[in-house]
C-alpha cells in the first residue's frame, strides 16, 4: 500500500516507523525493484513487507491526462491497481496530486451518487483539528457537490473518530452586501434540508479557531485556504528562526529556550496532519503532502490504515444509499 | 477624515499619533458631538482637527441597504459625504465592511470604467509586502472585473510606492488536473493582451513567500485568504504565549527572550498592514480593520493621507482612459 514517488530516502523510514507502530500493518511498496530492495529489505518486520516492481515514475509536473494515458507502469499507476485487484486495502503517495486523482478515478471509478471526488484533510486547531474539503480537486462546484461533500466528510468523522453527528458548516466569506455567492447560499438550503448536522456557515479565520468538524467549500477555496495557511506557517517559522539566529544573545536565549519551542513545534507540527483522503472512490487513496518527511508520510499511511479498517469507503456507500436530502425521511 | 465607529478610546490616541507624525494633516472627526469633544480637544495639534456632529451609529452586522436608506446621519454616512463635498479628501472608518461599501459607492459612485469597486490590501512578506485584492467586495467575478481589479491595483502601486512597472499576478490553483477555472483561465488572457506587467499565475503560499507586487483575485477567494491567515496567526500567537506561560521555566526563558519575541512581534505586526482601500470609486475611503488598536487606525490615517496626496483617484482615473486592452498601443 504505498508508491514510491517521493523517494526511497523518504519511504523507506516512514515504512519502518508505520509497521513498527501498526502490528496490523502489510506494506506493498511499489517502484524500482533493486534500488527497493536494497532499500527496504534491511527493515525491522520484513516479514509485513513485499514488492511489486514499476518501472515508470509520474513527474511531479506532468500532466494528468498524460499520466493516466501513457504511463501504464507508473509506481502511481500500479498501486492504485494493487486496491482495484484487491490486493491492498488503501493506497499512500506523495506524487502529483491531479495525477492521482485522475488515475485513482479512471482505475477505481467513484461511488455511484458521486458526481466528484473531493479531497479532505484534517487542519490543526487550538482545541483538536477539523476536516476540511474539497481541498483542490475540483475548481467548480455546484451546490449538489457541495452537498455531496457534506456527506462524505459526515462518513470520514463517524467512521474514522466516531462522532455519531459530526458538525458541518460551509466556508462563506461575510465582507460583502449580500452575504455569500449564490452557490453557498443554495448549498445552504440543501444542507438545511439534509440529514446533515449543518450549524450554518463559518468564515476564514474559523478553519483554526472555531468549533466545527467538517467545513465544506469548493476546491478553488479550499485548495487557496491551505496553501495561504502552509504559506503563511513557513514564513512564520523563517522569521522566527532568523531572529533567534541574529547575535550572540538571541542564539544565547534560543538554546536556553529550546524545551519550550520543541513543545510550541510538537503542537503546530503540520506533520501530524499528512494525509489527505480521496473522497468519493470505490477504494481507499490517500495523499501525502508533496515535501514530506519521513514523520509525515508515516502519519499518511497511518491515516490509509485507519480509514481501511473502519471500512470508510463502505460507509460511505451505505450513507449514500440512505436518503439524506429530507430530514424527515432519515 | 475620520469616522469614530470604532470607539473613541481607539480613534482619539490614534488621531493624536496620526497628528504628530503627518505635519500636513488635517483631521475631521465625524461622531456624536459632546462625547469627541471631550475625548479630543486635549490633545496636542488640535489645531489641525475639528468636529461634525453625526448623530447615528451604524452597527457591525447591520444590513448594508438598511443603512444606506435608513441611517442618513450615521458618522459613516457623514465622513463620506465630506469627502463627496469636497471637504475631506480621504476617509478613514473601522465600521461595518459592507455598509461602508454600499455608503460609498451611493455617495461616491465608482469612475468610469469601473464596473465593481474592490478592496486592496498590502499583505506581509519577508522581503516586504504584496497587494491583494479583491478582499471581499465582491462575490462572483467576471474574467473583465478581474482586469480592472489588475489595472486599479497597478495604479495604487505606481502612486502610493513609485514602481512604474508594477508586477500583476492571478491567484490560482494547482493541484486539479486542468490549473484553475474558467475565470481565471478567462482573465489570464485579458492581462497578457493589456498594458500590465503580468507574470502569470501564483498560489496561495506565494501571498506570503512570493515575489510580486499584486495578486489579483475575486474577493471570495481574497476573502477567504485573508481571514484564513487570520486565523492562523491568531491560534499560533495564542500557542506561543501558552506555552511561554507554562510553569516557571517557561516563564523565565520568556524574560530572558524578551528582546528576541518583540523583535519577532515587530517583524509580523498585522497593524502595520492595517488600512484596506476601497478602490473605484470617485474619491478616496479606507477601510480601518475591524479590531483595529490606535497602532492599526494611525496606519490606516496614513494611508489615506498618502493615497490623497498621491492623487491616487486621479491616477486611477487617468489610467483607465489610457489604452490597457492590446498592448502595443499602450
Amino acid at each position: 500500500m504505498m508508491s514510491g514517488d517521493r523517494g526511497l530516502q523518504v519511504t523507506a523510514p516512514a515504512v519502518s516507523q508505520a509497521l513498527g507502530r501498526m502490528p496490523d500493518l502489510f506494506v506493498i511498496a511499489v517502484g524500482e525493484q533493486a534500488a527497493m530492495a536494497s532499500a527496504l529489505e534491511e527493515l525491522q518486520n520484513a516479514d509485513r513487507l513485499c514488492f511489486v516492481a514499476a518501472s515508470e515514475v509520474v513527474e511531479m509536473n506532468e500532466p494528468a491526462a498524460m499520466a493516466v494515458r501513457a504511463k501504464k507502469d507508473s509506481s502511481l499507476r500500479v498501486s492504485i491497481n494493487q486496491v482495484a485487484e484487491g490486493a491492498a486495502d488503501a493506497c499512500v503517495s506523495s506524487g502529483n496530486t491531479g495525477a492521482l486523482m485522475a488515475t485513482a478515478r479512471f482505475v477505481l471509478k467513484t461511488l455511484s451518487g458521486i458526481d466528484r471526488p473531493a479531497i479532505v484533510s484534517a487542519l490543526p486547531r487550538a482545541d483538536g483539528h477539523v476536516h476540511v474539503l474539497d481541498l483542490g480537486a475540483n475548481v467548480e462546484s455546484t451546490p449538489q457537490h457541495l452537498l455531496q461533500f457534506g456527506m462524505m466528510g459526515s462518513s470520514l468523522v463517524r467512521s474514522l473518530e466516531g462522532i455519531r453527528e459530526p458538525t458541518v458548516a460551509l466556508l462563506n466569506v461575510g465582507s460583502e452586501e449580500i452575504k455569500g455567492n449564490n452557490t453557498v447560499k443554495a448549498a445552504a438550503e440543501l444542507f438545511q434540508d439534509s440529514s446533515l448536522n449543518f450549524v450554518g456557515y463559518v468564515e476564514g479565520d474559523d478553519i483554526f479557531n472555531g468549533h466545527v468538524d467538517i467545513i465544506v467549500c469548493d476546491g478553488f477555496a479550499g485548495n487557496v485556504a491551505l496553501k495561504t495557511s502552509e504559506g503563511l506557517a513557513q514564513m512564520l517559522t523563517r522569521t522566527v528562526q532568523e531572529e533567534f539566529r541574529r547575535g550572540f544573545w538571541s542564539r544565547c536565549v534560543a538554546v536556553l529556550s529550546r524545551s519550550v519551542l520543541d513543545s510550541i513545534r510538537r503542537r503546530i507540527d503540520h506533520r501530524q496532519y499528512d494525509g489527505a483522503v480521496l473522497l468519493g472512490l470505490r477504494g481507499t487513496v490517500v495523499k501525502s503532502h508533496g515535501g514530506t518527511d519521513p514523520v509525515g508520510f508515516a502519519r499518511a499511511i497511518e491515516v490509509a490504515h485507519s480509514a481501511a479498517k473502519n471500512g470508510l469507503v463502505e460507509n460511505i456507500r451505505k450513507d449514500l444509499d440512505e436518503p439524506v436530502t429530507q430530514k424527515d425521511t432519515a
